[in-house]
């Protein structure tokens, strides 16, 4: 009986993971997990503490991509390749295997890459999870969406006309994979008139946790860090406007 | 010693609710929750079955509002009269009330309302969950967003143009809301060529759920569904199109 259950671990407080996903982190006989070479992970991280000790642990290391640019079609014939093995590796495996996956899996999360390619295959479920952005909001502690605010998440990676078009376009905005791109994401929200209400959020819900407003931070950001907007939409009584 | 919890419960099974949540409510002697009058309520419903025998429960009905139409000004100040006085009630409720909230709070959740009234007043605390949207995209079982997708979330609630340009401009997309508004978001994902894709989800993660292609349904769905388009942008070795 083969089984892979992916579960989405939430923002990274381990206490914000479903009842659900932490029930089969928590009895998992094999766990897989992402991260690049080198470093410990950061689903792997959530769950420290939390596995049996016996657990079987698959660490799937990023290939380095560092000799191929971005984009180029080397960088995506190695990153193919790395998930077909993986994909075939865990479609042998006999039993249950769980892997572990940061933030909510179907939101641009690497697991998508092994779904599609396992379920035609092997029983495959798949746990959500709270997103990275919801535990950022949270943290930042303004509501996101009023009355019919559009909210746009935007990978901050797309050009500058993209992430212009959007940020005039929606009334509450996230931008993804800041890190290197914010100063195209600073002029984005400058042009928009939206710098003002604008939050940098790094390692939201974690230890290392930093929030601070937009038109504050310098260009120096970690990858994982989002910037929000809160949308101002329609609300009984204008109540809160300041908030 | 006053303190309000809002615990954001997630899409609807109560093992999608987080830890955090989950313990909140198993431990709660008073607990306030959302309903249309002469209803159990979603959220109240989410957690039947864990609540202490001892609970008190402070049902918040919202008003009636059949006299008066959805964005008259007599309908803002009823709804705005109404959270006034139910934040009024709260603030001077001795010790913890935890209010309980379908989905993730700041996600167009009616907790925001009371929450822009209460957070100078006492000691407000929001536990996120995982977004309704995400239960429903969950049980479709195809991932939202890929590479450099966009996903906007839009109120079907909007003017047919701006759903038409949101319908057109990013990949990835939810519309929330689509009761009454079905045949308006199948007209803007129709002039988008997004009709093939997208999927009408009733009650996700629900025991009632309903999950079928907006294109074999008709135009009769109840207020809670969602529509929702998977984008399908780039992915290593273009895997898993047809998913």
């Amino acid at each position: 009986m083969k089984r892979i259950i992916c579960a989405g671990l939430g923002p990274g407080d381990p206490d914000l993971m479903s009842v659900r996903a932490r029930r089969v982190v928590e009895g998992a006989g094999r766990v897989a997990f992402f991260r690049k070479a080198g470093r410990n992970g950061v689903a792997r991280g959530i769950v420290d503490g939390l596995l049996r000790g016996d657990v079987e642990e698959l660490a799937m290391d990023y290939p380095m991509t560092t000799e191929a640019p971005f984009n180029s079609p080397a960088y995506d014939q190695a990153l193919s390749r790395f998930y077909d093995d993986w994909a075939d590796r865990l479609a042998d495996l006999d039993g249950e295997t769980v892997v572990l996956c940061e933030g909510e899996p179907f939101l641009y999360g690497s697991f998508m890459h092994l779904y599609v390619r396992l379920r035609h295959r092997v029983d495959v479920d798949v746990i959500p999870g709270i997103p990275g952005m919801a535990g950022c909001w949270n943290v930042v502690g303004q509501p996101m969406t009023w009355g019919d605010d559009v909210l746009s998440v935007v990978p901050a990676t797309l050009p500058s006309a993209d992430l212009d078009r959007h940020a005039a376009g929606s009334e509450a905005l996230v931008f993804m994979k800041t890190g290197r791109q914010l100063a195209r994401v600073r002029s984005a929200l400058t042009k928009a008139g939206r710098l003002e209400g604008a939050w940098l959020v790094e390692h939201g819900t974690m230890a290392q946790q930093r929030v601070i407003p937009l038109a504050k931070a310098d260009d120096n950001t970690s990858y994982f860090s989002i910037v929000l907007v809160p949308g101002g939409g329609r609300r009984p009584g204008n109540a809160g406007r300041d908030c």
